[in-house]
């Protein structure tokens, strides 16, 4: 896969491609990750990329013409245009679905703005994709670009060792996760449950996946309906619900 | 404000916490931004910071005692604790909200994991706050410790100069933002709307009030019901849904 990522902030990129699992993928030659200035693509005497916004009002707007002859220098010649994504509180919300969606692709090229707003016609006709990474405020794309970037990449084949996708990837079954445990068995005087020290898998199983019915019921009780779930344990949950509801009416 | 970011990863922060706006308010003395490797906080021979999970399962756990160690040296002597908050997919779903009330502390401890699970013990005794930047599985919780810093740090008195916070904070309206265009009013065939080259200002308000409120119905109807609109405009939203309703009926 080929990433680009288009920004006045490259060197903001410089540890997060180098580090880690998306240093990794890059040095095994899975996916190439670029950073580049669309400052250099400003046609104009002063390198200028934005502009006073027609109507008035506070604020700047990023030119059309940079961003569109960065994203037509980066597209190889006669290959598959690429996607062009555009980093934006108005976007459509990512989730781990379109991280999928995304990871199958060849080419993706990130566009990221600054405080800016973009000039429409970016998004009419050169962005393929507008995405927010969350309901709150950021000073760029930049973040949001990292952010979708990393969660693409530890999909693609060969860059997670087996080793690290057990954890996480108990996320994508629907439900949060039982709590974890390691040494020292106690901490503090803070001691792990027994069931854990037991040796015995059957009643360690039973209880990590009731912790993670609890938690789940707890926190994100909305996931639930979304998750395969046994009839005894929906049974068990909606008398847990009950009993809490007749608590607080008390 | 004092914020310090405990990860095994600190050169991923180099290039962010020295950019743009983050940078800036730290050169300015609005902020302290301070990564720091708890792996210096592991006391046992091999620096080991993780270990097995106690009743078996795949993926490491990261151990209690450098976490807490690292915490417990980053609280000066006599002060008020800091909020201790863990990065996880558990946690609560981060805010705008979020971010304005983190941005009202003194001192601010992030706690990263990558891959490993956190022992169960950090959440229950150490940390005051778990938060999740969105529904999507993530490498570790450097990216999004950047993220929840980004926008808590842009709400610092002095951090913002007021060139910069007019775009992103119409976001704050409840809307999605209308339209933006700048110059060339003509770009490849791409016409800038009229009424904004017309100069008349009422106009211009009025089309990108109705432009805000057709891209929010669009695009994320949910936040409709929060925002503040006149009867009139409420009134017109229920003709346009109808419309729309009895179109997809034909």
């Amino acid at each position: 896969m080929r990433i680009d990522v288009l920004t006045l902030f490259p060197e903001m990129f410089e540890g997060v491609f180098g580090a880690s699992i998306l240093g990794k993928a890059r040095d095994k030659g899975l996916v190439s990750l670029q950073a580049v200035n669309f400052r250099d693509y400003a046609n104009n005497k002063h390198n200028t990329v934005d502009d006073y916004p027609y109507g008035g009002g506070g604020g700047m707007v990023l030119k059309p013409e940079p961003i569109f002859a960065a994203v037509e220098d980066l597209m190889p010649e006669g290959s598959e245009p690429p996607r062009v994504i555009l980093m934006c509180p108005q976007g459509e919300t990512f989730t781990q679905r379109k991280a999928e969606e995304l990871s199958a692709a060849e080419h993706l090229v990130f566009v990221c703005g600054h405080y800016e707003g973009y000039d429409e016609r970016i998004r009419q006709h050169l962005v393929t994709d507008e995405l927010s990474i969350g309901d709150y405020v950021l000073t760029g794309g930049e973040l949001p670009a990292m952010t979708v970037i990393d969660s693409v990449v530890r999909l693609l084949p060969g860059v997670l060792g087996n080793e690290n996708s057990a954890v996480t990837d108990s996320f994508s079954t629907g439900l949060l996760e039982y709590p974890h445990y390691t040494r020292p068995a106690v901490f503090r005087d803070y001691a792990v449950p027994d069931v854990l020290l037991s040796g015995h898998h059957a009643n360690v199983d039973a209880w990590r996946r009731e912790q993670s019915l609890l938690r789940t019921l707890q926190r994100r009780p909305e996931l639930l309906e979304q998750a395969e779930l046994s009839k005894k344990e929906r049974e068990w949950l909606r008398r847990l619900m009950a009993e809490r509801e007749s608590l607080e009416k008390e």
